[in-house]
């Protein structure tokens, strides 16, 4: 049977680290939000299920994943399961250094969110705009470099070679390392500007995910969106500026 | 051997939730930093796992927790670990569902931080007091009553009964949902005021959890911490007011 995950449309956000994951394991799936809205599928199931009064695991929030009766929820949590159902997960406790991996990911990408959202997510970009350009500042002079350093110590001192986060083969925690290089690179291009030189292993991992048969292919397809300004990284110039 | 928790020493923070667990398990562990800088202890020990250039597997922040050679970060994750050890988890697909309560949990927990450090974590609170005061405004009126909402449904719709947040059994989620209601008692003494009536099914789970024989004695000893303003959940006034 196949997976259905379950996010909004229109946006990669952070249901993209999980189609990362289906994708290079050719996993069978469906977008369920993307599909069209009948049969079960488009937004209104997704909302169906977190508004349920009746299921005995409802999510607080989107992306979730719904394998027969089973609900998981959380992006990390999600790729979690998958990466030990998709081979893209050590068997050994080295899961859990994987897993801890994603979710400072996790805490990365959260605090992306909230350079263009510092003061409210539910209320606009321009209306924390002030807000938001202390908030960017502070995030590409501190807590940028402080990420990237320690993602690029993680990869120089793998003990089997910087090719991967973990161990000596491809996890679901190399494919977000991709999506979120990718991702600073199209939110942040001056900050950026001298990622490779600086990150130089973090760029190789970026190049060598995307040249993946299964990624390229998926990258090429139209079930790739382009990022835009309502995803997770958002180009907003007045945000972005160059780094020390 | 006894688990090695390595967090800061002076608040609860973080590290909270992994002492609960390990207390309530009444496991054998070593409070790193609050020991006395001998014999590898103290938090010169944690900052020396941080910034090494040989381990392995480096943590990005406290908390992290140390078995033998395996490291651990990431509170969530080291309470996955902990879970299935300690007897804290379900053993079947279950645990993924207390495991992504746990994640919702810390994303709450990380928007605590934030209505007193909206811009930056390096700076002090009172150098971003403005733009917390319009966060945590927010927090009380849209965020707070979303997750305890939220939460209050997830022990309603248990199919076991609303004494546990799943199964019929005592998990690390428990436990961490404990701590979340207490600390929010703490900071938001005004909007928490009509907690009980509103959430009675959190209420009641926080008042059994502080009542079991470990817990209990956990919170009478001195190894439990008051809350302070150095922790996450800071009561300062100007952040409280009553919810609507």
């Amino acid at each position: 049977m196949a997976y259905e995950l379950h996010y909004w449309d229109g946006l990669q956000g952070r249901g993209e680290f999980v189609r990362l994951a289906l994708e290079e394991a050719r996993a069978p799936y469906i977008d369920v939000a993307r599909e069209r809205a009948q049969d079960g599928h488009g937004e209104d199931a997704m909302l169906a299920l977190i508004n349920s009064r009746t299921e005995p695991h409802i999510p607080f929030a989107p992306p979730f994943l719904k394998d027969g009766d089973l609900i998981v929820a959380q992006t990390a949590n999600i790729l979690l399961y998958l990466g030990s159902k998709l081979h893209l997960a050590p068997q050994d406790d080295l899961r859990y250094v994987v897993h801890g991996l994603q979710l400072t990911i996790a805490d990365l990408v959260t605090e992306v969110h909230d350079t263009h959202h510092p003061i409210a997510s539910g209320l606009y970009y321009e209306d924390q705009k002030e807000a938001a350009e202390a908030r960017a500042g502070d995030f590409i002079d501190h807590r940028l470099p402080k990420f990237l350093g320690y993602f690029e110590r993680v990869l120089e001192q793998n003990p089997h070679g910087p090719r991967h986060m973990v161990g000596k083969t491809l996890t679901y925690v190399d494919l977000s390392m991709f999506q979120v290089v990718a991702g600073l690179h199209y939110a942040f291009s001056r900050a950026m500007k001298r990622f490779a030189a600086r990150y130089p292993h973090l760029a190789a991992l970026h190049d060598a995910v995307a040249a993946r048969p299964n990624i390229a292919d998926y990258l090429a397809s139209e079930r790739r969106l382009p990022f835009n300004e309502t995803g997770i990284f958002r180009h907003y110039p007045e945000l972005d500026r160059a780094a020390h």
